[in-house]
């Protein structure tokens, strides 16, 4: 899990150079800052200031802790005459950066009645301002461009939480209230299997463009000869293995995953609900009937895990995910649709060095106990996927859009 | 502890006859619901939607669960064509009415973020031109009177609790916003101890006037001599018992308080704070420079209890208190400044009966491990208090106006 | 709950002056250690060592804290050239007098394998010489007769919780091993009401013979009229309640006890099984088929207070029963059966006062959240019962001898 | 972690058929039943049945629970005439096979007090004397020989539990009792760095020997250059570490490395103990100064990561050790000293397929959340190491005899 934004903190990587020009640069600034806007735009002051549980933020501190990126690590650094827009603004919103001062306990952020989402965004309105008149001032620093285009990726992951945190939120609700961001999914065709032969493969990102650090560097693993499914598993085959009790057999599960049945509190995704022998999801419009063709969504690696095991399959590694994601091959539902669990834990590539210095103080901090997941869902902004991008969250989170594409 | 609402189960006794008529009533009704609007007028949405801990409830869920107590056991009894504002809400802001249908999981409160605030005022509105058309008709029935007054009583309650659980939830705010509620209160003189010798003396409510149950039946007591503190004790004294090391020493403490203190974060009372040396306190105008003279507030049962040890003095029990508080001696404090911990067990009168039905469904079911509370603080509305009024809590609440008059 | 032994730490108190004069009271001393030793003999050495929960301790602890208790309270102050048995006994075997050196954690005592129970025996006679040689010598100093009886009342207590203990222990064996302590109780004839009127009246102990602080000092209270029930509620009643569906109904029941029943995993008394559909209870004999006339025993006061409400009676005060037991009206089963739930909250009478130094450290300290039981059981050591004896423990605790004797 | 036995549930592998002759294998079977009674013989009754945390069981578990592995999976099918020792034992000693009827809950293990320790070795003499009798006679039937191969395997894996979980009780013990069993460790030589060309291997256990079924299938990877430590990291080393302040700084911690460190009681390895100023450690032989040439020991995955990180290194990942260990380098310590942790997370290895039927139930279930451990320790029996051997615990698991080689 990124804690919000573990992904977030990167070192400046000499091997991210390809900086935009200014102007470039200064409208995908204003468009990615425009999304979050755009993401909490139907919700009520009560929407953004709540928080559903630990492991999500509210909206408003969402919206907060993305300026504070930019005033803390951008404006502090090469704004002339820097003043911080609110002294204890910079605690509030600061996520775990132990370099950074004392940061305000991540469970309690949905106590911050004050200051009131007005004020945020009063807050935001000013960072922009002076971050337009930085980038459109003549003496561009080194170092800059690559931390405003961090700023902008750091952004986009909380965009895509924005999305979940709320909806995990509204969901708690008994009243199901629709949060209304369009998120339409196109249909797959029928499942088929595609094959690949063993053999030493490169993985990891390479290229000028931008990336984070855990997708480097770029190496060889051998593959075994398998198979990838070329479609996501579908609301209809999960169904299918619930109705075969697929969570009452312990067989199919972990040891771990048995101990997360024991405690759900229904044995079904976490947003299913029956309602007269019917299959309803919470969606973004509020509780809807399920769409039997689409994929199933919000899963823990544990039932990720089962489901293959009931189907006589298996989960990918990132490695084979990889591969068959630039390989060429007729794959439906790599990008845009639902996260993918691999088997692979979350750890460091061969070669990998933590940096040195505060931005990339914690690296690989989180590379313990959690499982990558590949590819990007609905709520990934335009522009944030890739085929190297290692996304990764402990075995049990599963309100995210995290769904399974089989191997075998 | 009330469960917010332990006091407002209340039957509908024989004894309380004394009904306003209509015109009269009508008034009070009206200042009483504006009463808990005014309370929360200087509060964002968000001040409003937040919950800070599992025992706090948040600002719009009072405003929204004292309607409901109309709507609920007044409208739906005796208005014609009876029907609700939103079947919703009957779930949301039932308080835990085991009676009247599955209610919505407390420590959630916060988690409502649906309906908004603006939705709850308008069910207030509503509500509230219901009961008037009803109150202002010319066929009052039977027991109307009776309930109408127990609504009012029991939105008084959740008056005194808007105040303590928003105060509760800004203190949690690093920023340590101001509430602003008006909230002087007037120094008192000297200590002196009034003397009042043994023998049998009657406690309980008597009169037409209003009382709840747990104040009934009235009757006889042996009070052995004793001498009882004229006025609370102050903050000077409490810091005096802190700087003496009260926290420090075990033998001042029961065992549970000396596990309590245990688990402090801070050796002091839940609201202060040490600046420089200096001690402030949190208060409705924000963190302010700790009022010396002042009654020490905010106290657990297991605080009261040790400070009075330590001063070699004891708490009263609640017969003492009140044969005190009827006596015409001169007492300063006994109401409207902070309730007074008794070292009585909250307990049935002897004769007490639980009653039967629906309302009366749980009357003494909070008699165990609580502790009597007496007097009224500078939270309680006006007209709310008595001297045989039985407020009551565990030993380790302390995030009400609880301080100490002491007994020896 | 008396936290093994909070009954224990007593002051020399000046009422008591009664003692014995040597030879007698070595008799005594020989005879009171010698019942701690044949309340363990029947039992294994790994039976001695286990212990169950938080709230138990192993019975060799036992064994060797009341030795530890001679040793450090009579032999150190009184033993011309003391030298411990053994230095690290003292931080062992010390349950919680803070006065007295670092104490090893409470639910850790189980792990103490070492010293075995071979050389706990020999602590024992290792101290038990010492104290007979101490004893018939002739220079008998002044408060040493005071301690030695109290020594001996705490070894009884430590007697009880033996018992109790164990039978927890053994309990919690799928395997359900008889404990062998021969423990019979003769049966109770019909239930009939006893009433007492209303008037002042005198609890406490009286007189010169041993009694513990907390039944002290004797003091006027006003009781109201009342009846008493002259026998406890036997199993065939409660299983009347049980299958009336008493754990069903909420309204039988305080708040706290419906959360208690929600813990439970089976809504029946702790000991008690169903087999075949017909009722057995684990009794020092093992699983046995329930004997429906005898008393009802280990409930919780939830249990207690549930069955009263429902049998439409309720719990008496300890001042009632008090009254009741020196009345000379025909009760049965006052003493030696079961210890007798009260509603009275364990507090200090009026006008005690907590002991200053050492030994009375802790007088008061478990005055809250703690129930009064009056009589005593079939467990408690031969003259150890007596009218004003005050019992006390959680109202969840139910591994006691704990019953219900009901009023009206 | 083995969940005492997650090792222990084995398929019938088809690779496995290098039975031995009946002769050699009688010889090997009482050989490997004396062992585990011998490291119990220096034990008293009570050292023998406590239990000192969930993750660990009783030695008396121990000895019947391996007893009951042969009962069950070998008499009760190759018995003519088979008739269980005691009913109940099926149950008590059963460890996690849910296909095998309930299971006595872990956590109360310790409470076992019953059969006692008597029975337990009448038990083992019971089924030693029946399964000599079968391996004895002439009929021999198929599979036998396999599941008697695999019982003794088990039977090993507990005898390491055996001295890491009574060596966790024992520490537990104020009084640091010695244990007794012969643990000596030769002192290595001088640090130095053994190098590897970056290629395909191949690992996984090879030839017809006795493996476990989570090394095989045997199978290539791609590994890059690297270097790994010519011996282990001794205690002066980690010293160094914890003296320059390895335990206060948290850039050398995994996120959850910190965490852990937050909530130990002292900053060090679980067994050191500080006296005046000089490093202790708790050994077989009690609380011994602290030999700095030995090996660090009973370290947590998140201790040696953390290590490594401050050394400029890291952990190997298990190809990397394998390779290493069949390289012919000169390495010291691979084996029987302590288990070296490395970076990889517990997985299966490509082709791996969990087998279908009550011994297989569980093959792969404990692959989440664990990482693998190398080689073998001063505990581990004679015979049962080998260089594809996987070893398994959570990262926070610390008392085992875990230690560090380092790689770069």
């Amino acid at each position: 899990m990124r804690e919000i934004n573990s992904w977030c903190v990167m070192l400046e990587r000499s091997e991210f150079s390809e900086a935009l020009a200014p102007p470039e640069l200064l409208a995908r600034f204003e468009s990615v800052r425009a999304e979050s806007v755009w993401r909490a735009a139907m919700l009520s002051d009560e929407d953004c200031g709540a928080q559903s549980m630990d492991d999500a933020s509210p909206v408003k501190w969402h919206l907060a802790h993305t300026t504070w990126f930019f005033e803390t690590f951008i404006l502090e650094a090469y704004e002339a005459g820097f003043k911080p827009f609110h002294q204890a603004f910079r605690v509030l919103f600061n996520s775990y950066y132990n370099g950074v001062g004392e940061k305000h306990p991540r469970p309690r952020r949905g106590l911050l009645t004050r200051p009131s989402r007005h004020e945020v965004m009063a807050y935001r309105a000013n960072v922009d301002a002076r971050m337009i008149k930085l980038l459109a001032g003549t003496d561009v620093k080194a170092g800059l461009l690559e931390l405003v285009e961090l700023g902008l990726q750091h952004e986009q992951q909380h965009q895509e939480l924005i999305v979940t945190d709320v909806m995990h939120l509204l969901h708690q609700n008994p009243l199901y209230p629709a949060y209304g961001l369009p998120m339409a999914v196109k249909p797959a065709g029928d499942l088929r299997w595609h094959e690949f032969g063993a053999g030493v493969v490169e993985i990891g990102h390479q290229g000028e463009a931008f990336c984070f650090d855990n997708e480097l560097p770029r190496h060889r693993q051998f593959v075994e000869r398998f198979e990838l499914a070329s479609r996501l598993v579908t609301n209809a085959e999960y169904a299918e293995f619930i109705a075969a009790g697929g969570y009452e057999e312990a067989s199919y599960w972990l040891a771990e995953g048995w101990d997360f049945v024991a405690k759900l509190t229904a044995r079904q995704p976490m947003f299913w609900h029956k309602r007269d022998g019917a299959w309803f999801e919470f969606t973004s419009d509020g509780l809807q009937k399920l769409d039997m063709a689409g994929p199933v969504l919000r899963l823990s690696y544990y039932e990720a895990s089962a489901y293959a095991q009931w189907a006589a399959a298996r989960l990918p590694t990132e490695a084979e995910w990889e591969v068959a994601a630039v390989s060429g091959k007729e794959f439906e539902q790599m990008f845009g649709v639902a996260w993918q669990w691999t088997s692979s834990s979350y750890a460091a590539y061969p070669g990998f060095v933590a940096a040195a210095g505060a931005v990339g103080e914690y690296n690989g901090k989180f590379m313990v106990n959690q499982y990558v997941l590949r590819g990007s869902s609905v709520a990934t902004p335009e522009g944030h996927s890739r085929a190297s991008y290692r996304n990764f969250f402990p075995a049990g989170a599963s309100w995210q859009f995290s769904g399974i594409r089989l191997a075998r």
